[in-house]
């Protein structure tokens, strides 16, 4: 199959987000009620997929789910927003996650309560079972970084029989601060790196962190930071520090999901042959818009007319 | 048929919970893990259906769902417990309420964010529709009065068709402190009013409240208040109090639905031909018991002994 044609694949956590819109955050102990409700699916490698779907790319998720009513809620969305979802792995123990999100507009704040219903991560037994040549592209969102360690493994193995051209690029996404992570930063050849992890580190512009963060990339790779508010950047194998600002909304609506948003975005631009600048710029344009409504539904319409044709 | 194998309905709520227990009451803007998440299905009249199910008695659930994934929850839970709901009315508009709640033992704190998801309530229209003849009793969750007042006026038409022994006896819950709920109170044979209702009516005990809202029963009514920890006082048609004690449990656990639990052991007791004394003390023990456990999994085993068998 020609590379362009070929899928996405985003591998991480699927959960159910019940997000709860509130007029102020809840005080402890009392009975209250919320503006509205929405149930949506969630997870970073999970969101990215619906933000990939939105912007016309073929993806599929790979994740663990538990059969229930949560998993049909899930598999039922991943099915509208046609992300294929044949290598999720079906758990027999542990229950899919669930997140209680309270989310108030007039502070911004969101509030997130996550279940940890002892759900086995996707293992890297799991992984040898991926065709990898459906894909172009493969996503990780950092997680059980062993065997997410074992699966990037396996595809430069794969990488190294074929010429330049037919080979999968790997990125990773080191959201969280949590030290195993970090023996991630080395595996992709586009490296996600969190304002969180940035600032855990003592770096306080995304500038700085990818300087600091580069010595710990592979040859050649492309390090990507997000900052929220102030933008973007980047630094590539020649040194330069690529930069976008943020596009803020007129009105800031929700801001769940931003990051992975950006990253589908970014991975959407480089996967079709753009420049890191114009990924970097798109990324902040489509993230930024995102902030303006709420979930997902009405990003293809912003970006229609530059966006490649839907098949 | 014979009046004792009839079943017993209740009208009300139906809702999803989602538990979250937790450690801490979370902060504002913060991420965090719960220890553990269920899901279970809420609602009062919904909670006394588990109840009397647990008991043995066989029971029927009226309320409103809106198809999808919480009302599949809801609906297996039902089965699962033997629940009749083939009176559930299936709305179009609106969706089945989801509740929220953060219960943090330390504390002891139950905080509860509920959806209004604009789900039309059961209506008078409903209920005509209704064969009364499988009931030998109707319990009503007060939520709509206008509507519910018309529901039980439907019953005294019919049960005026019919022998004494052959009625249909009605009970009323009146839980909230909304003004509308109070034109329940002469409507009922048995009327459960609340600690919350009383203290609002300046009531500081049990005793004071039922002596204090007799006057509005009807002629040969019992009037029915539990006060949590201090147990429970009756008033009937021979002006003589009764009480009982509380039970409570060694650890408390779990107090979510402990007066849905105390309504359905009354209830129970009364349709089976036990005293007022006999009813409210079970009322107080099956109460008890439930809040030393989650949920009401636990409740046929410690009362088995004293329960008529299962068929």
């Amino acid at each position: 199959m020609e590379n362009q044609k070929k899928k996405i694949l985003c591998v991480g956590l699927v959960c159910l987000d019940i997000i709860n819109v509130v007029e102020k955050y809840p005080e402890e102990d009392t009975d209250s009620r919320c503006l509205s409700q929405r149930w949506q699916r969630g997870g970073n490698a999970s969101n990215s997929c619906t933000v990939l779907s939105s912007l016309g790319a073929s993806c599929s998720f790979m994740g663990s789910l538990s059969a229930g009513p949560v998993a049909d809620f899930i598999v039922a969305d991943f099915t509208h927003r046609a992300i294929d979802v044949s290598a999720v792995i079906w758990q027999v123990k542990g229950q899919t996650p669930c997140a209680c999100c309270v989310v108030c507009p007039s502070t911004g704040s969101r509030t997130v309560v996550l279940s940890d219903m002892n759900l086995p991560d996707v293992t890297a037994a799991d992984f040898s079972k991926v065709e990898l040549d459906q894909f172009k592209w493969i996503h990780w969102e950092g997680r059980n970084a062993e065997e997410q360690v074992k699966m990037i493994e396996r595809v430069a193995k794969y990488n190294s029989t074929l010429p330049q051209h037919q080979r999968i690029t790997v990125s990773v996404e080191i959201e969280k601060t949590r030290e195993p992570l970090y023996q991630l930063f080395p595996l992709g050849d586009v490296v996600f790196v969190s304002k969180d992890v940035a600032r855990h580190f003592g770096f306080e512009s995304a500038e700085a962190a990818v300087r600091g963060f580069y010595s710990r990339v592979k040859a050649g790779a492309v390090l990507i930071c997000a900052w929220a508010e102030k933008g973007a950047d980047a630094l590539g194998p020649d040194d330069v520090i690529i930069h976008s600002d943020s596009f803020p909304p007129e009105t800031l609506v929700d801001t769940l999901g931003a990051g992975d948003t950006f990253n589908a975005a970014v991975i959407y631009t480089l996967s079709n042959g753009g420049s890191l600048q114009d990924a970097l710029t798109f990324g902040c344009r489509v993230a930024g818009r995102k902030c303006g409504f709420h979930g997902y539904d009405s990003i293809r319409e912003h970006f229609e007319d530059e966006l490649k044709p839907l098949n």
